[in-house]
């Protein structure tokens, strides 16, 4: 699949509804289950998906867009949101989320990127020299990503509950050793 | 996590919203994208789980609130959907899943189980005798892993696009084998 710029966007907006979906109004045990120790919670996901509208993806495009002479990304704090979200419900930050996304996703369009925008380049802390496309489809994919996360991390809190079954629901078993 | 048998209902309640979200009206390339061979699309996935709504779950519950004698289970055939749907769009997939999915919550709604007959089982072709309860229990994981692979699959299809992002996105190399 190419990458195609009004197809990451429209991914993009989906991802708060579906958040929500799964995560509006559920039980603590869910929202609040993780899968060990240093691993995220969906309650967690959502607080870290907020810090990347606040501090990850448009402020490292607008690095790449400012074509300085040394487009350098800050790095990023992968646990700022857990301070930050101490004394939040979920479904605040579920909405902050959609908030802050949406209007991401609005300045996002009203850059109307050309082909040759999305050839320029940012310089990654760790990975190095990235193109904004290349920016942007991660962007997605980290969406997806946490998405799968968050599905992963409720089915786990019922492994004890399906018996015999665990063999055949993979969900279960995946990430035994944490991977992200 | 102990099971309950209301948040049981009310997480399954939300898997058609959830892909709704995720795959209406999405591009083809998202939709009918797979990990390989012999590997679920989205789309094969809402066909498996209309699957597990007519072939899988209640009839095994009825079986087993029967109290026949030998309350064996029908073998389940994962790959029902394909002719099934060789001809369907997922905008109508996705709505006929709804649509049994909340007729199937409301027939078990109404059976107001008891803790006993959450105790009752039945037997599985391979994996022997499971419990009512153990069987609700993995209806909620089997969605949920689904709903993980979904979110995953799409992930992938924009694998080539995030140039050196691959090694912070696991998402992406999840799965490298299938295990479902």
């Amino acid at each position: 699949m190419q990458f195609n710029l009004n197809l990451s966007s429209d991914m993009l907006r989906r991802t708060p509804a579906a958040l929500a979906s799964l995560l509006e109004s559920t039980a603590e045990a869910w929202a609040r289950g993780t899968e060990g120790p240093e691993t995220f919670s969906p309650f967690d996901v959502v607080g870290h998906l907020i810090d990347g509208e606040e501090t990850d993806w448009i402020p490292r495009a607008r690095i790449i867009l400012a074509r300085g002479k040394e487009p350098r990304f800050e790095p990023y704090d992968r646990f700022r949101h857990r301070a930050r979200n101490a004394d939040r419900s979920l479904s605040s930050l579920l909405a902050e989320f959609a908030r802050l996304r949406a209007a991401n996703l609005e300045l996002l369009r009203s850059w109307r990127l050309t082909g040759a925008e999305l050839d320029l380049a940012g310089i990654h802390p760790s990975l190095g020299r990235v193109t904004l496309r290349q920016l942007l489809a991660a962007w997605v994919v980290h969406d997806l990503g946490h998405l799968a996360q968050v599905a992963r991390v409720m089915a786990k809190q019922y492994r004890e509950q399906v018996g015999p079954w665990v063999p055949y629901l993979p969900v279960l078993t995946d990430h035994d050793v944490p991977r992200s």
